[in-house]
């Protein structure tokens, strides 16, 4: 497939830098698409040095730089930037579309940003501060001013002169946008309408008012939720008085969804406040850092979990067959928590599930934990009746198996209702998951089943 | 913001319909986008029963009631499909985007797409038994044939001349297609290079060759990390021959997206064979039939754990301040395990990582673990000796120590490998997350536990 030949070509360009064939690699490297070319670049910089990379950079047009530095992460980027002169740099900013500017200004130290609005004219240097503004993770942060207007009064052959006109310097041309006099969002043209109409044909009749639209300070996970719903190309984003500020594109929001997902998962997972970078990029102390936290915080709950074990020693030493049974019970309860928990985390992540579903959450939890709890501890209590045969094998099964059927009921209805709980006083859902869960129910489940084990078994 | 708006709309409109006033609530229906349309709609056949919703879809013009109709679910298309003539049926379907067609179909029982194939033309037939036999999840059954083939010998005006004739009924306009004589894919022309040319520019110097295409039996996964890496609008489908045999768009890609992660987060949460269904719409004995089989398994696993137990009984009940320590390391194994998993099971996910980094994980899984091993087991000791001051508390500490950073660094190792095994031998990665890991370190935790305190405890 695509993946063979893209290999093929890397590494023939790579082979004719290394041959110091700048000018072959340069041709060969501008007919790649921007993505491969972006990552062919940043192989050349790892693998033939940044001195090498920065000479075929400098022989790129400028609009083919702007496009690769863009897509460069940002240690790539600041090592260019490192060897370029102010007046290239300001040229590569330049010849960006406005989104990626911005993004690559939020990743850059303050020192080159100063360097870059310096570069600017002051209306330049006004939009770009206010974008630079915008909180992280939000609409605004996301969005590109480069969209194309256009008038109401306008026909369709006018709307065509215009898209000729600024089409190439606009984000996309496939949404136009309408605005009334106030600035504010009137409607959206598409450009499908516009090619399969009449060049006569008046503007007002082809604007759709019913769109839909986000606000500037939105975060990003209800952007990207909008844009699944609706499957939209683009999106217009307005401020607080419904003028329009900017649009954003389906392209950056796959980025998004992918960014958003992978911290969902991180989290579920037991590991925080991991950034962008990829695994392999990320060095030791840095994974430890990430996955310190969530472990001493989940080894406190084990060390409550052992407290009350101790508190059962004398318990444990009358009848040790109990201890065999104890993973048994905080495994399953463990497992059957972490199972509902991220149900309910993912369907709160789709709005699948709302806060107030909770009661009906917690009475299907209910209902799946008793049959599910019942299956299990009918196959166990077989299992140790007639396999293990303990001592007192009848009153250990029956411990064991109340304890199983109460321990799994707890477990799905701890594990359905936290992260419910969670998203309710505005913590992520998703620290709700197996990791926590399940050593939660490890304390729970210990409690359930001493205490059983004291009524039913100190009682024969 | 929309949502308010659209809960005013959906309000009003349910209570047109149940006051009798179809042709109002037609009125405001119509004025609706297609995706509310559809949720209305929904609503008003669950809140106001089939009849109403059925005398509302009869009176919506053809092209609505087809839009609406894709976008319901099964069940709700099923209900309809039994209160139409086949002829209405005909004409909805007839009415539908081709892909949509095949999605429906897809869900139907085979009467009813036999009833739907008897509507059709010979030729129509042919095409849809092709698509419904594509895969599931393959690059073609989620493609269309509808896209728009230009000529290399036309001119821009041309082409434009020809998108004004069929761009309305083009699953896309935005991306057109260019094939040579033998149907081969040729490249593909942008409409936003048709419009910003002028009209005599021929296509041929339009056309980019260099494009991204993916095979028909692709699996979607991998559709959508080219869709996520190269954030196109549309990429073309081709067969073994390099033949162009359809399209599929990004708003489509979105669907899958979510799919896709929802069932990888499922998977790893332990939840199997989940099928589309919301959470809420699930019913009680499906979602016992999707938990019971990791139960099930993981409650084997546990089983084995237990029988390592007992086999250090005597142990057990000579030092029994051991018991209370086997959480904390059963717990920090399964945490630290799961820990690593989920990066590992995303990295592969996301293409970042490859069977082939196994070394470079381990090695990197190996360095961390120490790490987080060494100061967990740090904290650990002073606990045990300071505080707990258990018999013999030096040793035991020594032992529960030793026994962490053990466990940890297995776990971890164990929690990098695994997903990378599961890809190599044809499992989903996904399966190899915390329920799974946690339950399998348990097992283990208990046997380096065990033999390091018979060395180090029995030698006191």
């Amino acid at each position: 497939m695509k993946d063979t030949v893209f290999e093929e070509n890397k590494d023939r360009i790579l082979g004719l830098m290394s041959a110091k064939k700048y000018i072959h690699a340069r041709d060969e490297f501008l007919s790649l698409n921007e993505v491969d070319a972006a990552e062919v670049f940043g192989e050349a910089e790892s693998e033939l040095g940044i001195e090498r990379a920065v000479i075929l950079f400098r022989m790129l047009p400028k609009d083919a730089a702007a496009e690769v530095f863009s897509r460069l992460d940002s240690d790539n980027q600041l090592a260019i930037i490192d060897k370029i002169t102010d007046r290239e740099l300001g040229t590569v900013m330049q010849e960006m579309d406005f989104d990626d500017m911005i993004d690559v200004l939020e990743e850059l130290p303050a020192t080159v940003v100063d360097k870059v609005l310096a570069k600017s004219t002051p209306g330049e240097r006004k939009l770009i501060n206010t974008f630079l503004n915008y909180p992280e993770n939000s609409a605004g942060s996301l969005m590109t001013p480069d969209y194309i207007e256009l008038k109401k009064d306008w026909t369709v052959g006018d709307a065509l002169s215009h898209i000729k006109m600024v089409g190439m310097d606009s984000e996309t041309v496939y949404t136009c946008y309408v605005k009334d006099r106030g600035r504010k969002l009137l409607g959206i043209v598409s450009l499908r309408n516009l090619v399969t109409h009449d060049e006569g044909t008046p503007i007002s009749d082809l604007i759709v008012e019913d769109i839909v639209y986000v606000g500037v300070y939105d975060d990003q996970e209800k952007v990207s939720e909008a844009f699944t719903k609706y499957g939209f190309l683009a999106m217009p984003v307005v401020d607080g008085e419904h003028r329009l500020v900017g649009i954003i594109t389906v392209d950056d929001i796959l980025d998004v969804i992918e960014e958003e997902t992978t911290e969902d998962i991180e989290r579920m997972g037991g590991v925080i406040g991991a950034d962008d970078r990829e695994y392999l990029d990320t060095g030791v102390l840095r994974h430890y850092r990430n996955r310190f936290p969530w472990l001493i915080l989940l080894m406190g709950s084990a060390m409550i979990t052992g407290l009350v074990i101790s508190h059962y020693e004398l318990l444990l030493s009358d009848i040790t067959s109990l201890t065999m049974y104890m993973p048994l019970l905080m495994g399953t309860g463990g497992n059957s928590g972490s199972q509902a928990s991220t149900l309910i985390i993912r369907g709160l992540a789709l709005g699948e599930i709302e806060i107030g579903d909770a009661p009906k959450v917690l009475w299907k939890e209910f209902r799946v934990s008793i049959l599910l709890g019942a299956t299990l501890s009918a196959i166990n209590f077989c299992k140790i009746v007639f396999i293990d045969r303990p001592e007192n094998a009848l009153y250990v099964g029956l411990t064991v198996c109340c304890a199983q059927i109460l321990v799994v009921c707890l477990a799905k209805c701890i594990g359905g209702m936290l992260p419910l709980l969670a998203k309710r006083i505005g913590i992520d859902p998703a620290l709700m998951a197996a990791p926590f869960i399940s050593t939660l129910t490890d304390t729970f489940a210990c409690l359930i089943y001493f205490n059983l084990a004291s009524i039913i078994l100190r009682a024969v």
